[in-house]
């Protein structure tokens, strides 16, 4: 369908901006999501700098590289979360602060607002992201949550992602959402609770990555139907099943790579998901933004795999259906 | 093998213990693993009354059940757990106190000591439960934990429950902690993890509960052959799997019984446990302690549950071959 | 859950009634769901001889046996089929008449509505069976047909059921028509599309029968959930898959019992469908009606089989959770 | 193999055949299997002008293509379909003439003797086609046909396709009948019954669609084992399965494309074809004949699955072995 | 069916025969198949002591205990196997002799002479046994044999069993070989090649023990539909893959009974056979021999085996369909 | 990884080495796995001419070509196989001598002595074979063996194989054994229990060759990492199920190629292996030797076979993750 191909910068944070587009080009991608850590793209000077953003374009584009997204799942994270000690990693130092897990949560929600503002400024129209969950422990653990805790936990959600989502309203920018372990939203139904509880505010859509899906038993495939007109923004990512009877899906503490673990991560077409019936169902549903390869695969060079993912993606991609299309056989 | 059959008593604290045990009675039970909540078992009162053991025992007997196994999950729960304020439902008001999460903390790891104390003033070898977490949040999120923080989350596990232990090695008792999501082990990776951690201390055993590793896809023969000497109990409670492309394992915060849940709970034989598998490997491994029903499955009426579970396990529980026993047929 | 178990009696229509009766009652049904060929239920005479319904309801109360289903598939097939030769040994001469096509499908619609007024004068409240389909030759062959044609066939059983139907209001019955091969409703989509097209009206619901919807890939429990206030009628027969890789699921114009056949009836329990899932659905959907065991196994003696399902029915069906059974563990 | 790859030019009729041999030909297709619709190949023109044929021949031959089969599915259908206003957009007009059922099926049977006389003069030795059948609409729905009526649908065939064959042994051309619902055989033991019926005349062989096999759940390779010596003609064309509980095999008069639906059709290697099983036992019985895509694919464009599947069938048939090699690493 | 369920009794050698007849006439049976060691049946002693037989008759009739198969396996094996050590276990020491393999050889071919005499003064018109095999340790091994090499064991096996089955013509008795591992036959196609070699003689047929073919493979099923006028007798024996990744179907040399095994034997009904579509089948082609329960899982007392293994049969052999049953609802 | 992909030569036995040296080099292969028959590898002639290893050497790098594993499987099978007529076609005249069993054995253990001084004189450090077995006709035969007699045979492995290990480590050799059906080892325990016995010493590895354990059941992942400091060489071969029901997994005597065997070999990518997980199990245990196409295909030209491997195996041989990489994502 020559959807733009794209690589999501936040897996080589530690190259410098530079040198990732170098090798994005050389592999074939046609673009970047780019993401707010590392010094791929810095919020608060993209602000306060004239030029910076500008500059960014200037350096991709001399790469032919395009900019479709501007990513910050880092801060959003610590939006709803209950801050402990591994959040001091995730953000800027001046969204950090004293570390107090009030203070931190105002500070990471008012940067989400500026990367907002960013974003619009570097001329993008989403921005994609983690939000956090006052929810988390209570999932699969012991003792399970009632229903009024559930409730308050999705409304805690709404209540501090609304000011964000104003912005994005007011600045023409649409927030996607990814959904994914840790986030109030993780699966199928509890993504339609959240989008109840938004009241379907269009500003609000979903980053649909299939692999955070595969492992947990749900089909992409029924998640794309189901939320059809909310799929702003798409990672190709793999995973696989790795249940011998001793590892366990929950992954026993175990890093990923680690062979005792029940699922873990894939470099595109080397795990399970149906990417064949994931690309119908895209078509299917008229869907046309970017497809931004994800790469994480514990067992493979990184980059040998964008590379390879790159061909991967651009051979994936057929075209669909043009209406009255091989039908010339059956009577019209 | 005629090992005796056991009505987990927990799943019934809405009864008085004396209209239980009538009931238990006559559906076939052995006896109970009598729980620490409702007025099953008291453990204060057990060790400031003089005849409060025997007339409990008294009570029983007339039912022709037996006592052997003591249990007090959810106090246990509240030792590791972040306390919040679900945990105030579980514990006695005097272990709540004024809330306050150290004091919370404390006051249950006392219970839990003066639970052992208990045991064995009613004559009782194993006293079952669950330990909490401080570890649980950071399971399948996001971020997830360095190994640093996995290490000193078990370490915060050994250093509570230590005293606990001591106190099982000084009354003659055996603590069977229930590997179940929301503890500290929760498959069989981890509970290697924490058996380590221990440094294979007697005192410490397993609750082998094959429902809570079924849907996690670990497989319940497999567990139990890593852990043969450590299973000091066992609850006989099925899970079933009701993945459909659209549920999943992690619930999506949908009570038991929702039918949109990716797994559930089933009264033993309608789920997806292979039994048959199940108490081959026991009969392998020489466990001959007793088969406790824990009844828990949101589509069955719990009596005409409890009735049928009490035949079930007697029907499955065969006699393993005596040595020697069917070979006639080969040269020897 | 002590829904009444009944006999479809029109599979022993070769028995006169008495004989019957006898033993179905011996096996242990309740009932009889009641079929208009045979001896067994003669609409014309019910309508005609003031005292016919009484002495049939006097044989069948002498083996305690209850009627609680009229069915008339025979004659309801007559109603949209195309008629050919195959449907004079369906229907009564007196509908066949002299053959000619429109004769035969106005008489067979006469004689549907006759059996509803005959229901009314038994004291029953669900007339079941089959409606015939101007389009079952358009079902997977060639050419297909064009949405247009698919509509118009549906709106023929529509306009030739409303009279029928205008009965049923009349006199405080429901049709319970069976989705089947050869209806012009056979599966879940083709089910939805009849039920719009009737615009909901309360007459009409369904004769639920997993057996004809297992061997097409349709899940008996998907098709209960999507239809939960529908289900008029349950009618308990099994099938199973017996594909080797020559057999296939169009049968080959074998007859049932042939094992090169793809797919077969069996009695229940014999085949492939997931009853405990079944069962759990009904009691779900709070589904109160009877359970009519359809015997047809081409490899079983039927009276064997009778005996034996009916054991097998009563054994399956459990009683529903009552609200708030088992979760006594849980904090509340 | 290097069997020759063509191109099945019925599904492009809306395309004059200049305009698709231009395409075929870059894409690298060996030759078409002709299509008697649209512009492609028309029958009376071509027995009734001189030159008509050798401009065909020329017209491809400046493509580099051959023909090597001559198909007329369409007009075959109506020799022993029941005729309904279906049939009208399949055939030419002269052959529809007043619609009369008898004429038309009449006048499709000496279309089909035509067809056999153009093929010879087109140089061709092979005509595929469907056959229509008397029986289709007694499969799988009710009631059942009785043996005698198949026996007597089945001899309908035979009769009406004697003149058609006999002009094939006059000509010197075979029939390659399409295994298809719809058609008089269907499935494997369907089309033992047809070959059984016409005595096994070598006039009628079989075109093999592994397509139209696999959503029955009839396995390709055993089908082509079983009649190994008739295989006169090979479709590649590719099916999948989709059924997610709601969907069901007989497609709920869905379109082709419908999501809906339980089973679709699949440009080759994207659907559930075991390919790589096929060409071992095409291989295995010594077909060399040509391979023919059938492209139909209501997912993807088709011409780029038709420049996709021409590279598949190339790669895909690999060299079977010589006698002797490989082994010498046994003893001899 | 009401088919007999007899023990086999040489799975139990160890107990004087008076003993187990007293066992198997408790739990139910209703015969035994004699086995030719222990002081079950001694075939020497039968033909040269007037009573010997008449006793063993007298003795099992105390029971209510028929004989309907008398079997000799363990002297059957030295018949055809290149003989070594092991064998001196499982003959009689007049058969064993000097131990040198021509004679120990000879003297099992005439033992099994004997034995087929013993069968008819015995008045059992059965026997059962092993073969031995020339070729098996040919079998999957390196290097394999050449075609040659093949024919030449079978005829071999021919060449030893043609007097043993011309004692079988004069004394009107049937041999039932067991198809097994280690024989001559031991799959669907060695056991087509034997039955070949012996051109169809009909003293010569099959003891069918499914639990033997399972592991391999092979569907029981196809066995008995392909062999359906040779199937003489009947094990009931069931068989369960354990392969977890590690263990392999060629068992490492492991004991039965060892967990690390990939295969194993179990108890009726607990394992992987489908019994179910074994008695359909045996039914379809009118088996109405014996069923004889073997026996042999090294997880299960042989006594709690044998008495439920009884019931199972009993339950599990239904009747089949008589002419004309249950088709009262179609028309005829 | 950039691991050397080598021809196993032996299955090209009947060419000239100058021939196969010429096609494996326009493959692309890197070198070969030389095997000491047909014309490729004297051992007699390599000790005693002077320039017989350079003359080799020589030659093959005129094609691009190393050598790294010197084979010789065909020798090693008659050290400890029992002798019979199967074995003189696998070893040189000289070895075979008058053929009485315990002299083939002794002078192919000698053989097997020079072969391992032939490659020291080669340059190669790695000696490839097979080694017979005293015990495999007693594997899933009957009778099975004692505990004692696998032990003895076991030990005779030792006994007969010491001498040649000595050899090797005299030498500067390994010798890595194929582990595969008709050897002493052959499955993952039977592996373990040849390991135990030669106490582990170094001279001692494994050829690690998939395809044999597939079609036993046994995961080749779990056998790479039960054994990973122990895989000396690795060779590339597939293998594939074939069961329908009526093939059997021991093969019915028939030749590869039949269709009615349960399994069958495949060139590399054409079975059932997951190569995918192999490779990502050699990364993990740091497996850096070479990758050895062995080409085996009945169904397959082998020079198309050979090629397509080459191009194979590459493809598949990623890099495996550098220490670090692609965790930029997450909090250090």
């Amino acid at each position: 369908m020559a959807r733009p191909v794209l690589l999501f910068s936040g897996s080589w944070a530690d190259l410098a901006l530079e040198e990732l587009a170098q090798q994005a080009g050389d592999w074939g991608y046609q673009g970047l999501e780019l993401c707010c850590w590392g010094d791929h793209f810095e919020v608060q000077r993209a602000l306060s700098e004239p030029d910076y953003c500008q500059q960014k374009l200037d350096l991709l584009s001399r790469h032919d590289l395009a900019v479709m997204v501007l990513s910050n799942h880092r801060v959003g994270q610590a939006v709803c979360d209950p801050i402990d000690r591994r959040h001091q990693a995730l953000v800027p130092d001046y969204v950090w602060g004293d570390g107090s897990p009030a203070g931190v949560q105002q500070r990471a929600a008012e940067e989400m607002t500026a990367t907002v503002q960013a974003a619009e400024k570097l001329g993008v129209g989403v921005v994609g992201g983690f939000g956090g969950s006052a929810l988390w422990s209570y999932v699969v653990g012991y003792p399970g949550p009632t229903p009024q805790v559930v409730r308050e936990g999705i409304e805690d959600f709404v209540h501090k992602y609304t000011p964000i989502l104003d912005a994005c309203r007011d600045h023409g920018v649409r927030f996607a959402f990814e959904v994914h372990p840790g986030q109030i939203a993780f699966d199928l139904y509890s993504t339609e609770m959240v989008l109840d509880a938004l009241s379907g505010r269009e500003e609000f859509g979903l980053l649909f990555d299939p692999s955070h899906l595969h492992w947990q038993g749900v089909d992409p495939v029924e998640f794309v139907r189901r939320f059809a007109e909310r799929i702003y923004h798409v990672h190709v990512k793999d995973a696989t099943l790795t249940l011998n009877g001793r590892s366990g899906l929950l992954g026993s503490y175990l890093p990923y790579g680690d062979p005792r673990r029940g699922w873990d991560f894939r470099a595109p077409g080397h795990g399970g998901i149906d990417w064949e019936a994931v690309i119908r169902t895209l078509n299917e549903i008229g869907y046309d933004g970017p497809l931004a390869v994800e790469l994480k695969d514990p067992g493979m060079n990184r980059e040998y795999g964008a590379d390879e993912a790159c061909k991967f993606v651009k051979r994936l991609d057929f075209e669909p259906a043009r209406p009255g299309g091989g039908e010339a056989f059956r009577p019209s």
